[in-house]
Parts: C-alpha cells; structure tokens; sequence
C-alpha cells in the first residue's frame, strides 16, 4: 500500500493517507474483516468508537490501522490516540462518513474505527490467578452474548471468558460492540471441552478451579451456594443447554428461581446472575 | 381474499389455504409486519415457532393467522395450536419454507409462524397487583435487550415490563424472539415518564409502589437494600442511562459492585441481577 508521510495531530509523523474511494483495497480489506473466515486468515479484528479505542489503549492495545472520519470533531482522547497509533508505527487514515459506513456496516458510525490483531487465546496463555471468578461460555451462539459476557466479566472482576467448543467469535464486531471495550480488558480463552478439562483440573501450584452451572437436577439454591475461589461459571448453548456430561463433570450445580412458564434465562442474564452471587459470596 | 375451505389437522373445518408465490399479497403483507410502522399501523405482529405458538395458545392469545411450512414434520401440538385457530375463526396458510424464510428474514425459520393482534398496553390496562416486581424500562433502543427483560419478568414471577418514552418496539420481531414466548405470559405497558409517575403514585387502593433504579449517587448496597412490593425497578438507556430527575423521583437508589473499568452493566443484565436480588429479598 502507498504512504503518505504527514504530520499526526499529536504532533509526530505517522503514516497518514486519505481515502475517498469505496473501491479502495484497504476500504475493502477492512470491510472483508466483518466476516469471520476473513478475520481467522488475517487474525485482525475491528474495534469503534473513541471510548473503546481509548479503553484499548489504557490496557495496552494499540491499533495497527486507524481510521477516522475527516471531518470530525477535535477531541484530546483522540489526539492522545493518534498519538500512540504513531509511535507503534501503525498507519493513520482519514476517509469519509459513508466509506466508515461501508466498513462498520452500520447507519451512523462511530468516527473512528481501528484494526487490531487479534489475541492469543490458548488456554496457555490464560493468567489463572488474574481473577476470582471466571465465565465459562459454552457453544454460545449469539456473539451479542459474548460481548455481554465479556462486560459482566469487567463488571465483577473476572479473570476473563472462556470459550467452549463451537463458540460465536468474541471478535465480531457485535461481539466487541456488546463488550463496550471489555474485549480488551478480559482474558479470552478457547478449547475444546477436554483440552478445557485438563487446564482446569491441572495442578497450577495454588488453589484448585471450581466449576460451577446452573442446572435444573441435583442442585443447590444458588444463594448461599458453597463457592470457592477461583471460581468458573459455565453458561451453556442458548438453544440446548450444557450438555448432561458437562454438568456432570461440574464441583457445584445451582438452581435459580424460574417463577414463571419458562425454564430457563437468556445466558447471558444467567452467568451475570450467577457472578453477581459468587462475587457477593467471596467478598 | 379467496378462501379455502379444509379439513383441519385437528379434524374440525377451518380457513385453510396454500400459497406458492413470494408475490402473494398475504406474503407481502406479513413481511411487511417486520417493520414498524406497519405494525402500528395494522396493530398485527409475528411470533414465531411451535414452542412460543403453544405457550402463547396456553396463555390465551391465539394467532389471528398461522402460516406453516407445508412440507413439516407432524406434532400432536401443532395439532392442537392448528384446532385452537380454527376454533377462533382464524386463518391458516401451508406454503414453503422459503416464503416463510421470506416472510421472517431468518436463514433457518421456525417451521410455523403466527400473527397476532397487538395488546393493550395502556396502564390502566395493567393489573398491578399481578406481581411483586415490575421491570420498567426507560427509553432502551435494543429490542433485544426487551425481550430479555420479558423473559427475566417471567423467570421472577413479575407482572411485567413497562416501557416509558421513546423505547424500541416490544412487538419486533427481535423482541418476540428474545422474550422466549414471555410476551405473552408478561403484561407490557407503554406511557411517558409522567403518566407512568402519576399511576405509579395513584391510590390503587393497596400497597404503594417502590420506584428503585440502579444509581452511581446517593445509593446503598444493592444487596440487603430495603426493598418492598410492588417494586418497580427501573432500568435506563443503553448510552445515556436514565435522566437525573428519573433517578431524583426514585424511591431507592442501589448501586452494584463495579470492580473493572466500565461504570455500567448491559442493561438487561442490569435489570436481571437487580430483579433476581428484590426476589430473594422479598421472599
């Protein structure tokens, strides 16, 4: 791609280009990152917003491509912002409202977006200790519910998300929209059921995780409920549920109230239920 | 429109027709039900899927028309929820599942659709003594996060979901959806703030209503707050949260642990974790 060399409005030169075309190949590749096989093959991912790109950046991540609205108004976050995009060598792009239309895909875009690359989410890599508490999301189809999730997870002080077999991609853009910037305070893991298994119940030289689901059989109220630290929340598939073997496999399993004709709550709902309880029951 | 006249799967006669073309008006018009205006206009909205069709039928609200795919699977309720339309005079349509993918924008539609007249959602049509809680929900602009509200109504044994000023539409079908049926088995109410306050403190001849919110200022502990019934928890907009004389005219402030960097929940976890707390308190 070519670079313009100009000068950043926090002052340093950055690589700094306009764009006015929707058939531009970075218009393009950018838009091509709303759909996962893309974001898999480049491991990149999108991110709006000043707030949440600011969240980024007090934890640390900085977007290699960022790309604002020309015609915006001056804020010093986003000076700050600009800035640091900069000093990381990343590549600045001022471009219409429409064409940030076009890559967001929604009616009124943020004025910035940035693409960052995405984490390493081994189970390796997680800081087990970073946490009393962590989500466990199970075959979660509904990337909405993830971002939730994930800001639960800020919310209470979790150690982060771990995702489960078949998962929705934390970084969908309705995944990192739903998280209102908790996609990059969190700790996101992915596995296998197995792969999971082995991490949790290895021997980490401290405390043993608990594992703990909702469920309607064999169960204890889930006020009051015996939890220990660290402690891991499993929400199963919106649709099914977790699997019998899974709940099986669990240290604890709640029932909360179902007063009413359903029998169960949205999951995202149910693991910040829970989390609110277990975070009560820690304190 | 031509009628049919069939034998229903229930044995008893009824309006009975099949329709093959993505151009019949019938198909037409149901789509266009999707869309808000229309709704209001026509006073109609879709439900779709056995379960919801049947929890709805349980409750009493029977869809004025119900579309099947033609090519489907028998299901002694499906049996039933064809019976009860007939019964009411309702009209009941076969076609194909990619006129109803047509018809509910889903990729994979439910394989039965209803629809159905709006409710009442005037306050005085509400019955206040049908629950000790009440969610109330100010200016939400995500049906999504309606539904879910419906649907944690009903896990708590609520009476209800009230929506003040401009909130998105409970009778979307996104709401629908993500009630899990619950719109049918929750009353729903729809006022201005200062309908909604005028009702709230009116005689009604019985217990005054607690207005609660979740606040920053001014507020207790969420856990152990003094809450009473009815109680009405109230939940605001998804960026702006509620307007400061919402939370002035509160009967309660509460506020919830905020251990990370956001200063807010999703609001129907929100909603979620404060209504499952008055639940216990209450019990």
């Amino acid at each position: 791609m070519p670079f313009d060399t100009g000068t950043g409005a926090g002052g340093s030169f950055s690589a700094r280009r306009e764009i006015t075309g929707f058939s531009n190949p970075t218009v393009k590749y950018l838009r091509s990152l709303r759909e996962k096989k893309h974001r898999k093959r480049e491991g990149k991912f999108l991110a709006e917003g000043l707030r949440l790109l600011t969240d980024a950046r007090e934890c640390g991540h900085i977007p290699q491509m960022l790309v604002m609205a020309a015609k915006r108004d001056p804020h010093p976050l986003l000076s700050q912002l600009e800035q640091a995009v900069a000093d990381a060598g990343g590549e600045i792009i001022e471009t219409s409202a429409d064409i940030l239309t076009k890559i967001t895909g929604k009616d009124n875009p943020q004025a910035v977006v940035g693409m960052f690359a995405e984490f390493d989410t081994s189970l390796a890599a997680l800081e087990r200790d970073r946490g009393d508490i962590w989500l466990v999301a199970q075959a979660l189809r509904d990337p909405g519910n993830l971002g939730t999730m994930l800001r639960t997870c800020d919310a209470v002080g979790a150690g982060g998300l771990i995702l489960i077999d078949d998962c929705a991609d934390p970084f969908s853009v309705e995944a990192v929209r739903a998280s209102m910037g908790a996609v990059f305070t969190q700790q996101i893991g992915q596995a296998t059921w197995d792969d999971f298994s082995a991490w949790l119940r290895a021997d980490h030289g401290g405390r043993a995780g608990q594992l703990v689901a909702a469920s309607l059989r064999d169960a204890v109220d889930y006020r009051g409920a015996p939890y220990c630290a660290p402690c891991f929340i499993m929400v199963g598939n919106e649709s099914r549920g977790l699997p019998a073997e899974y709940e099986d496999a669990c240290d604890l399993r709640v029932t909360m109230p179902m007063k009413g004709r359903a029998d169960s709550l949205n999951a995202a709902v149910a693991g910040a239920v829970l989390a609110y309880e277990v975070l009560a029951s820690l304190d």
